[in-house]
């Protein structure tokens, strides 16, 4: 059988838990141009992100999301319900490819599948877990992937505490 | 004689103006708690961002700005006047590493560097480049780093237009 996507319980997700292929699905957002337009103006003022018009001009060929708006929103989906990790998502960085830019009226979602579990050897309270999520468009186009290195807590922590 | 930093002058960089080693100063940006929190309401809604009392008892040790707004804050840097690309910084993404948090009175500053540029074998008007930035607060700790590969235009392109 092949690997079902795991249901995003109430339980929290430790190291223990997860293991390579395991997969998990995001709740979506709905991208509108003020959306768009309100993060650019705050982080990335460029013409392509602010002004419908002005982008028809640009490699874009339209109004497009900031990379980084993106990314912020993949970010609250996988905090929302996408990941449920144990002591919440901390990251220490990973690698982004933006694929195609998120649009007016996208629907974004997030599917993550675990990579590598790796127990720390030197904090038995811990290990590190690369994940890679894919954020997908209505269409089911990926506009965004990202495979993030965590720190997630092991079971035997509390145990321990 | 060391490379200097290339000052930032009114002129856009065209992909014929950059060199491997070549160096660009941001203005600079003071981060406080308001930012902090208001950013992870939005897109980063875990405690470690949002509470000052509750970030005490987690990894963090006390309140710790999103990764993700330190990125976004990277980018406002190197928009305004921190990497003047002709035509605008455009990624497909990159490489990123949040070394430390960025705290509530830190101020932010981005220095990048040129690390590669390849003209496109099929695309005479253009080619893509590397640039490493680092973000560093106000003691000259590197709290993040990003190297991304850009889309850079060539002068030849405004000539063949």
């Amino acid at each position: 059988m092949a690997e079902a996507d795991t249901p995003n319980s109430d339980e929290p997700f430790y190291l223990d838990d997860l293991h390579v292929g395991q997969r998990f699905t995001s709740g979506s957002h709905v991208l509108d141009a003020a959306q768009i337009k309100a993060f650019a103006s705050e982080f990335d003022p460029q013409p392509f992100h602010l002004d419908d018009e002005a982008a028809k001009a640009t490699l874009f060929g339209g109004l497009a999301a900031s990379g980084w708006h993106t990314a912020a929103l993949t970010m609250r989906l996988l905090v929302q319900n996408g990941l449920p990790i144990a002591g919440g998502i901390v990251g220490s960085g990973g690698e982004l490819s933006w694929l195609k830019p998120a649009r007016p009226g996208d629907t974004l979602r997030v599917e993550s599948e675990i990579v590598e579990v790796t127990p720390s050897r030197s904090r038995p309270d811990r290990g590190s877990v690369r994940v890679r999520s894919e954020t997908r468009n209505q269409h089911g186009d990926v506009v965004q992937t990202f495979t993030a290195r965590l720190v997630v807590p092991r079971r035997i922590s509390s145990q321990q505490a």
